[in-house]
């Protein structure tokens, strides 16, 4: 709030955007979003705060309490920064590249508006859909993947990404040599069989939400984009999604109440991880 | 052959068509695929036969000459002629209440292009992405799943499906009695860790060589639906795509030759079933 105040913003608004910066939730209170601040200052906090609340809270408060940096090494928060920087760098080379915005300005708007997908914050600084096909696809998977497990962020999470990064790679070391032992591991750690279960049980289920979600949408009337993009924004508590609709310069106000009960499912079950929800329908739950 | 030239296909058209659609290949000698021959009979033969040579071979051969019925109870049988059924049914249904088409045609319409979407043949009756939003979502993800294993057809496959579908209900009713013994089954057989595991690696590497697919087709400047479904229908060997270049109504030919060499890469991967197309990428590979 401080750093959002010193560099420009009403306090009312530094106080509200600290509120939903920190919680990366997204709520701004300008129907620009972010986009209405245009200052690198606002856009860089936002972007470092957005990042740092995507970090696991356990291994900050290790961090900064004990001061420790080797609590940094978890492979979950090198993995994140990692897909961060790549979506970012990415989109801003192609912005720079394809419209001549200039690096500088076109690395502060693609740092904050993957920040904020990854974060899943949901502020926008500006509509990144026009820049071009490569920034639609890049948001629109980026909308999937989410923050470090144990923050406020949504999506499949960075910690599902290692183990099954894992799991390929073990999977394929054992396709050359079938009679080795080959353990799947998360940073020293091995993963059991049943972490690794509850992994996929997660992955499988998730994608299969979005499916179903997106032929719901897609029977409600809206195209591919808009309809896919929907159910995972929604599903990953993200915000934004593509298409002129519901991409960064739009929103969900013309949506009628079939389309907006099923997004409220999807938004439920992704913020209750999926799977709390799932048990509710098979049938053994139920009884006595 | 025979069936296709009694009901009125020329005898070159017929062996043609015959040899394209045993194979689940979808080659035709004409521009507009099976649109050409606008009859209900050859819709439906085609239909049958495209169906039947996507269910597993040795299941056939035990059945054809062995006369036994009960070797069609394999699980995954049922599960893929659930799923074309529920895709044709809808998309059918939607066709007629949307469009106003008759349906009877609707049905011969859609079942032939669902058959030939989830058999990886790729023959198209109609541009059926001009039914209306559902039928292009719909075309979507079923360019994802493919026939039986044991089949020419491609895709991720309705075995994979069974087993997925299993290991994500057996892992809730472990969630709701953590010390209970649930195997996963498959039909009788109980699927052991390594199967599963097995199921895991083809699925997640399927979906990741899509994602970053569909990046690169973007970054060549292709729009979201039509970078996404080319890659995936070159993966799966299906054929068209959705969207008006690649769609069941277009083609490649416009396409340069970096896109050609990606999608040429997936269709590789994809006839290859993945797994043995990356190991070549594990260093392990190369050692001695």
């Amino acid at each position: 709030m401080i750093a959002y105040d010193v560099f420009g913003m009403s306090h009312f608004d530094a106080l509200n955007h600290a509120l939903t910066t920190i919680a990366t939730g997204g709520f701004s209170t300008h129907d620009a979003s972010f986009g209405y601040f245009d200052s690198y200052a606002l856009r860089w906090i936002a972007t470092f705060f957005m990042t740092v609340c995507s970090l696991p809270f356990s291994i900050l408060i290790v961090f900064f309490i004990k001061g420790r940096l080797d609590a940094l090494r978890d492979p979950q928060i090198l993995v994140f920064l990692g897909y961060l920087s790549a979506f970012a760098v990415s989109a801003a080379l192609y912005n720079h590249l394809r419209n001549g915005v200039d690096l500088p300005l076109a690395l502060s708007h693609s740092f904050f508006n993957f920040a904020s997908i990854l974060s899943t914050t949901g502020y926008a600084s500006e509509d990144y859909t026009m820049w071009g096909p490569f920034a639609v696809a890049a948001a629109f998977f980026a909308t999937f993947m989410g923050g470090c497990s144990g923050s406020t962020a949504g999506g499949i999470k960075a910690y599902r990404f290692v183990i099954i990064f894992n799991i390929i790679v073990t999977g394929l070391k054992r396709l050359i040599y079938p009679n080795a032992v080959y353990s799947v591991r998360y940073g020293n750690q091995i993963v059991d069989a049943d972490t690794q279960r509850a992994v996929f049980l997660f992955f499988s289920a998730y994608i299969f939400i979005w499916v179903i979600g997106s032929l719901a949408m897609a029977l409600a009337g809206y195209d591919f984009a808009t309809a896919s993009s929907a159910v995972i924004t929604a599903l990953s508590n993200v915000g934004p999604g593509i298409g002129s609709l519901i991409g960064p310069a739009g929103n969900f106000a013309t949506m009628h109440d079939p389309e907006l009960y099923i997004l409220s499912l999807a938004m439920l079950l992704g913020r209750l991880e999926v799977l709390t929800v799932m048990v509710l329908l098979v049938p053994i739950f139920w009884r006595s």
